[in-house]
């Protein structure tokens, strides 16, 4: 009963995060097409952490029905988590105004990777309340995507000096690996 | 259970939707019902997009309770759908704030027909969910609202260079034939 | 199953509606007490408004459990509802910014006065389900409050133009009668 | 069922309050590392409150599981607590654009104080729902957390005025006693 509270206020947050990113389209001062050409970096940068929030959405969901028990641990690396998330529409924001310059392209990252971290230690706390469950931790505990994904952040944040492009280019990848269903946890979940 | 927390999210993304559009309507200077004039074609345009996320709130409401089982496609088919539903803000203030110029309303009509294809798909997932469900079949996959609502958008994009006010005509049709409530699947639902 | 989602529809709005008039607190410029005399007439506009919001959740929370079957026509007419009581943080931000100024107070009358009307029609729609039941006739279709708001507002709207202690206190008197907790509904839900 | 919406209401607007002050990290005009130092304060400032707003939400959530009977009472001192709570991303603002001047520093603790106030009350009034009750008398009459808190917001405010070095040392030390999970809820509620 109480996870399912933590999982509406998780989901009323980033509700609001996936949403008040759109507030940075400012209304263009002309009214023809060629108005909209200076939107077309926050356009993609929207794209990209609509995709992320969408990311992390789908895995809280999958994350939060593992709980035991809820408790003020959980609760808190919860919101830790939701903090990093919090602060994606101002890097957004910025990474879009500047058109992907170094700086903001690679605070991009930053709070990604912490973010991810986050989830890696709610992800442990929540691993720890099934002690000796050898298929959780086969179906979490093992799982690449995890452990890849902080290396290409990385990647991603030292690339952002060299090009955008390539910078972009493992931002797209961590996107793409994670937005393939992972089915590990669903046949987990069903075997329950 | 799972279907549950999608249904929220999304209403949640749906509900900041519709209420972050009031941000739009600046304080006017003045302080006499002369200041209001200007608002005029804001508040037109915040009308049409109040009921068309409305609607889909509406028929989404209707969509959700067919799924059988929730996976990542179903999930990603939803979160494209919410992300063109989370332009409608944008679209709606340009279009206000250009008094419903040719290229804001035509693009209006551009979202709101990618968001109709995106419903469509997602709707199409669902319906594969129940084969051989002659009934579902003919309550959504015959629907002619379906059907005949991108034809109207097409019409509404291309008329926006011809009149504003022929394009508010389309626009307001395909409104008017959505708000008619469903009775089909509303019948179909009771009969199961 | 489908009122709770109307529920938490509504409950999504009416909170963010709550919420985002405070973002019309724009941080004053000096870092001093006196910085915030300018916002007075914004807070005590922003008091005036968190209270009305309040009732409406308050009675909305009571009435929706009085639906029986909810069918499209309830959907629409608490979407207008819903309508009306979206534009309160703009009439709100207005009156604050105006410090009371006749039009601006005389608009927040109507936007409530609209808001009155839909919720009356909202109720009618919902008491036309019980049928013969006299025991929700007895307290909700004889109630005074519902009968005498529209009118106070009325009178609220009207003496904007004399006066804005006068109107002031009408929209005080109003929330008043509304904030004493509803007995008859509350015992007749008991009763039930 | 009831305590059910008041929880998701004010889940939502908790929600709400948490993200919306990120709408005040303005993109800054620079696009290096350099352009980010003014926001230092504004950062310090959000992760204050966001502790803070998490900690209301977290007690707040077991506050809520021991109403017995919602009625207009609860809801009212609800929304009175909800009401101070909602100007924290002002005050947040304020203090943060004001690299912690001792107005906006002591108007945070006035804020902090004035919801400490109406949780107190709230909680009273749910008490006095297990009237007899000792266990509950003791977990939450009793709690020392509750009785020091406001103490420690007014020397917070106070101090403002000696250094807001002082003074950022008790919003930490309040954060800080009540990070720490309140075990005696906790034992309470299990042993029911």
């Amino acid at each position: 009963m109480k996870a399912n509270r933590m999982e509406a206020f998780s989901d009323g947050v980033l509700a609001i995060i996936i949403t008040i990113m759109v507030l940075e389209f400012k209304v263009p001062d002309g009214h023809d097409w060629h108005a909209l050409l200076g939107l077309g970096p926050k356009v993609l940068s929207y794209i990209f952490s609509f995709v992320y929030v969408g990311i992390y959405w789908n895995n809280h969901h999958h994350l939060l029905h593992m709980i035991r028990t809820l408790n003020g641990r959980l609760m808190w690396l919860n919101l830790i988590l939701l903090f990093w998330l919090s602060l994606i529409p101002f890097t957004t924001a910025w990474m879009g105004e500047s058109h992907f310059a170094p700086a903001p392209t690679a605070l991009y990252g930053v709070i990604l990777l912490l973010a991810a971290i986050s989830y890696q230690l709610l992800q442990l706390a929540i691993i720890n309340q099934h002690p000796g469950d050898s298929a959780i931790f086969k179906s979490m505990g093992r799982d690449w995507k995890v452990k890849v994904s902080p290396f290409l952040y990385l990647i991603a944040i030292l690339t952002a000096y060299v090009s955008p492009w390539v910078s972009g280019f493992f931002y797209v990848l961590v996107a793409a690996i994670w937005v393939v269903p992972e089915k590990r946890i669903e046949h987990f979940l069903k075997g329950q």
